[in-house]
């Protein structure tokens, strides 16, 4: 099947290489001339037959501008999709836009990484039954072999999104579990070889994961992890995860506090512990640390 | 190898089972005549050629028994192992009480659960190098094909019950990380299929683990979890990781949230909200429930 | 000083009183003929003289209309006050709104419930300084007598419900503290009198405040809360101040943790804690409570 | 009313000054010879007339090596007081040993720090009714004036020092409640005078109370807390308070955060965020920050 791919960075570039080698015909456009396979989305859209299916793989800042660009180059019957790490609630609007000339669009949830080229992408899609079944056959170029690895989220815009984010909010969630746990045994003295115990958890205990053969793999490369800050950046997910709890109220106190340990990690110093270490001092003259 | 073996419930019958497919002889008690290979303790010892190998696999209230008999009937040179799901802090009296007569003993830490006989049991094992390398052959016999599910985890009477403690603990904040995830979509307007998204992930996606699978699996036998109740016990290891993130100074937030939330699944009201729910109706006037 | 009042429901009755006893002429309006002065909103800008001054505090879904409805009926120099528990986010839009035909904007947290008519009530303003000092003499008629009671939070349109919103924020906190050590001692076989130990605190103890004066007085009225259900609505202010610690990258583990508390309440079960329990089941054969 | 009281630090020694102001005859012991009245243990005892009561108030380390000293002292009907900050558990040992000389015990908890001498402690007793109503005029001395500031919060050992532990669990998370907000209008752009704010509070709004106060002092003295550095000890109660929760499954997420938050202010870095940037880095090629 034919396929119009925007975007070929670390993700888009990988996904075009495994659409091709599934067979597939991907005319990928990117800023970046050595990438590219046309020179502008005109000439992208030029090159694609009737009804075209268009894949957007863009950093986020940028989605909304392809968007319009696109509305004014395709036309009635084909079809946008954003697999892009957009907030759900962006796409219902998107898609009103682009149906209002006949465009179709698709929200999709991509999840892989770095691995996805060689293993297969999970993905998770919002929209039209109809829509979703025309642009099958390249989802099955990039989903996983076997039974596993796709999903028809919802008929509504943005249940592809939505699906991901829930999925990185249980990824947030999963991991602070793993590096509470890691931190324990680190910290006590009953236990000698880290490496090993992790090690030990990959075959025949509940928490199998590949999460946790990635821990083993960097314990690997660095026994102590001496050679990593303690600092994470978050990517929206997370937050957007939260903000839904929140409004759906659903107590989330684990994923909640994965994400507000992410906030912590990037202070120099905690301006709540100043207040507590303040207080302190007041009421029973501990002494504070100066700043 | 030879092996004597204590308790033969759901666990202990299962790996004298795997032991024995696995062309070891095991002795097995148990009060249960139907399961038991001997009538006594004192008989399964007598079975047993020294240097003796017994295997303690009883409900943990039954633990320091067992052994004040073993060390009655045991004699220099043998080993004692606990399996069972005992407190790392009781390891080290228990191995003083047994090596003050030449007896060695070794605390293992067993995950796999109901799988384990298919799949073999993950092994985490704490005492002194020479009994762990004696015993080999057993841990080899239970745990998984392959180069995972065994560690040493250290020389300290407790390090595989420490071990297995932040396994469980991990565990805990993993199963809560899904559950969060899961009440999240079950709740939203967003989507439409809950047990084709969680199948979606179990390929290509960060989150893939057997609690997924497991997860997965609980959907396609009850597809809204509507003839399950929202209650869930909890057998130690949770409240020991904790009370080990407070001795050691630990931030555990993931994990106690974890513990917590099943501590609430098991109360008919919550004495903390009845407190709120005066306050607000002390100062602003709002309604209360009656209780 | 003159003043119009829009909606005198338990908050707006009550400042209405307040200020008659300070002095001032209000004038008030509200859909019951019982209480209000005046039959129309047109009436009331009518009978106030300019440059007028109108306070609204209606319920927040009215807020919005009242606004609109004003800003045909007064004119240039006039200014409105909404003392309500708006969104902070709504403020900037409605002082450009009203700004554009010369009317100012104030907005006011309001803090003192049923207790506010007596002892005063705590003021948080935001909006520009020339109609704060305008405004000043309602302000010194009801914030409580002293020094403390009322703050100039910002120039910045919402600065005064931002603050309001910060200190709901801060009472579900110190609410929910409460609330989890009378759950401890309401637990604990150690000790037996819990009012008269909530009473010790109320004098030379760190946890002073009028909160506990308010447990203090709820237990002396019900010393068991048995006659409250468990179960607490929350009003916005709580979601707000959790949105903006994810819109800010501020760790806040306390506050959103009393929120979840109060969402937790509402549930007849809980869908997380039923994935729990289906994932231990699964894992470990553990038996699950029917739904 | 005559009382021997070993320990003259920072409370002993106001609580000397307090109980004389009241007239009462107090023979203090210290080891430091500027501020003790007797030389020795033995000389304290002989100047005291039988029935004697000794009240111990000196760092929790020397608390047990002092009532087995005095036990040696001591006989029938004399009573001994611990006022620190010992572990409620410890309270039923020494009971007992002091009761089979026939020596009283009641464990007393504290509050009120440096502000104590002045305002007067809040005293919250454990042990038998009889010893309680025998130290009465020692505790109305101590005790702020009025109706509050005293309880007996129960018969059984360690009654005291719980419902003190769980007071101070609860000021741990009503500080990081403040501690919470205060960060967040530190961070926002909506507020411009943070100080004002704070002050605003003290006077007809929900959170007023003492910590607020203080909090209002602190920044009276440090508009910015610029010359405090977040960082926090705990010195026990907080740590016990979460694990009485644990031992009798009272679900208690705000006042474990709080405690967390405290631990976490002491790390130079957070080994569970090294895991955390070490599993962001490879699933997703994420960028870490070098250690």
């Amino acid at each position: 099947m034919q396929l119009g791919l925007i975007g070929l960075g670390r993700m888009g570039f990988n996904m075009r290489e495994r659409l091709r080698a599934a067979g597939h015909e991907v005319i990928g456009y990117d800023q970046h001339p050595d990438v590219t396979d046309v020179s502008s989305l005109s000439e992208l859209v030029e090159k694609l037959a009737a009804p075209r299916v268009v894949w957007i793989m863009v950093p986020v800042q940028f989605t909304e501008s392809t968007i319009d660009e696109l509305s004014g180059l395709l036309g009635e019957g084909d079809i946008v999709i954003d697999g892009g790490n957009s907030r759900f609630s962006n796409d219902k609007p998107r898609a009103d836009r682009l149906g209002a000339k006949g465009i179709g669009y698709l929200d999709v949830g991509v999840s892989g990484g770095v691995w996805g080229r060689t293993n297969g992408y999970a993905l998770m899609v919002g929209g039209p039954k109809q829509h979703v079944e025309h642009c099958m056959p390249i989802f099955e170029g990039l989903k996983p072999e076997g039974e596993f690895g796709f999903a028809h989220a919802g008929e509504m815009p943005g249940a592809g999104h939505y699906a991901k984010m829930v999925h990185n909010g249980i990824e947030y969630g999963m991991m602070h579990a793993f590096a509470e746990g890691y931190e324990l045994l680190e910290t006590s003295e009953y236990v000698d070889n880290i490496p090993e115990i992790i090690k030990s958890w990959r075959a025949g205990s509940v928490v199998q994961s590949w999460l946790l053969d990635l821990l083993d793999r960097a314990l690997d490369e660095d026994p102590d992890l001496a050679r990593i800050k303690g600092y994470a950046d978050d990517t929206g997910e997370g937050r957007w995860t939260v903000e839904e709890a929140i409004r759906l109220a659903v107590p989330m106190n684990v994923i909640a506090a994965s994400l507000f340990a992410r906030f912590a990690s990037r202070q120099e110093d905690s301006p709540a512990m100043k207040a507590v270490a303040a207080l302190r001092n007041q009421f029973g003259g501990h002494a504070v640390k100066k700043g």
